[in-house]
């Protein structure tokens, strides 16, 4: 049997994941990423390292981008080395950045045009289950590319969340769970700030609002970093702030309202202007004035 | 043996379970409640009718307020024909409405002043809970009034959280957990209003957002009144009017910002001005315009 190839660009925390659990899944994993050492890294576990996403498709029929946004989708696709010019028609690329679904769109487009076929693939769950080849994929896009799709994602994903055939779909459930996802954390913070206001013990309130209707997923998650003062940037608020960025983007479109999306992405961009944009997303705790903040010391 | 009496004032959804659950667990229970009808039912239950909480407190060294606000319970107690001149010196008030935490340390106060003990206790959890005994309480008061009550709050309890020897924490805990329930349940109705004017399916939103980290006790449990067109008035628009006030008015006491709590509560009255106070919490989304909410025909 010879090894089917794939392409994944950029090797963050979820592609790396990706990488390793297509590799473990069967398949002959080509990488690239900006940084040279995590593609060397992963190279000496049996990965082949590719210096630009033109080389890797070359090489692959499926090109899985893990990039951050839009634009460094755009440019690993179609910038100076890009993937696209190189790639056989017929091709597949799955497209898994948080992005505008208007992007998405003409993304599917754009590629048709060069007789590429594309998924709309946005993905969730985090580092750990990317790594177990479980993540969450929210995906849309014609039959052509499930079937061309299909034994990827089984090796990538422990969900695929088929979501209609047209692309864009994938990309505005990404971006409604990110609004969820972000009104929740700043939800969480405002809480915590006013239990601390109010001289509520912060580890009773978490205890007690986990176990009670006020909780949610992002909660349970994060304010565990506030407790242990650990801002350690797992997701950064400038995260949020891109995301509620296309969260509201996409809505002003239709002229449609948001108004607790706005408030929290007002509340992550004070955060960051304050300084703060590169810590956890749970430091948006931190624009509440007047509170003193659980501490590291005394702490496990 | 003879029965231990425990009076409950206010046959509402909580109050009957906890009726019902304490008449389990062994105690002679009291009732009284505005609707004679309701309490007649319950005395052929087996329960004991009181024509007023002043009769009841003469039976009774154990009174439970199960009413819907600091006003009622304010009536109930203090009112004509209120309990607490009935009271022999000794007997224990337990407060399970949802009040601003400075009114219960007033209350605390008064009582204590009557010879009387006072144990800060909302409730969460619902009417299922309250009727199987398994409600969640977010408690605080002295050690006296804790040893009073432990025989009737373990009959009427699952879980109860005990936060501190001072009156106040508990009706703290339980706004802030109100803070977050009433964001959520706004959040919730804003995401689906997003979905639905993006065309995305309703119920394949529901289904990826209950399995993602934009997921929430209240997405999980409010969401499907909306897909199923059923606006029946579990808990109405007006409790989230009311507790976010209450949350606000906190706040306000000591000039703390909350801007989620505050555009939420916005979200809420716009929905109540707009004719939907009555109806069950989830009409929030209502006051989003531009969108077809599901219809109950075709729906299970």
């Amino acid at each position: 049997m010879t090894q089917s190839n794939v392409g994944v660009i950029g090797l963050g925390a979820m592609g790396l994941g990706i990488a390793r659990s297509l590799q473990r899944s069967g398949f002959k994993v080509h990488v690239c990423d900006v940084r040279d050492e995590v593609v060397q890294a992963f190279a000496a576990e049996g990965g082949v390292a590719c210096a630009s996403p033109a080389m890797m498709a070359a090489a692959c029929d499926i090109v899985i981008t893990v990039v951050v946004n839009a634009e460094q989708t755009e440019t690993v696709l179609f910038g100076d080395q890009g993937a696209v010019a190189a790639l056989r028609p017929g091709s597949l690329v799955i497209g898994c950045a948080t992005v505008a679904p208007t992007f998405a769109v003409e993304l599917g487009q754009r590629l048709a045009d060069k007789g590429l076929a594309y998924l709309d693939a946005p993905i969730s769950g985090g580092a750990a289950k990317a790594a177990a080849g479980q993540m969450t994929m929210m995906t849309s896009g014609p039959a052509d590319a499930y079937l061309k799709a299909e034994a990827v994602l089984a090796g990538m994903a422990g969900k695929v969340y088929r979501l209609g055939d047209v692309h864009g779909l994938g990309s505005k459930v990404k971006i409604i769970n990110q609004l969820l996802a972000g009104v929740h954390i700043a939800a969480s913070a405002e809480a915590m700030a006013l239990g601390l206001r109010e001289g509520v013990d912060a580890d009773a309130l978490y205890e007690v609002i986990t176990h009670s209707a006020g909780n949610s997923w992002m909660f349970e998650n994060r304010v565990p970093h506030i407790l242990n003062a650990d801002y350690t940037p797992l997701s950064a608020v400038d995260i949020f702030v891109k995301d509620l960025g296309l969260v509201l983007d996409t809505a002003r479109t239709s002229k449609f309202p948001l108004p607790l999306s706005a408030t929290a992405h007002q509340m992550f961009m004070q955060a960051s202007s304050a300084g703060f944009g590169r810590e956890d997303d749970s430091a948006v705790i931190k624009i509440f004035p007047g509170i003193e903040l659980p501490k590291a010391q005394g702490k496990e």
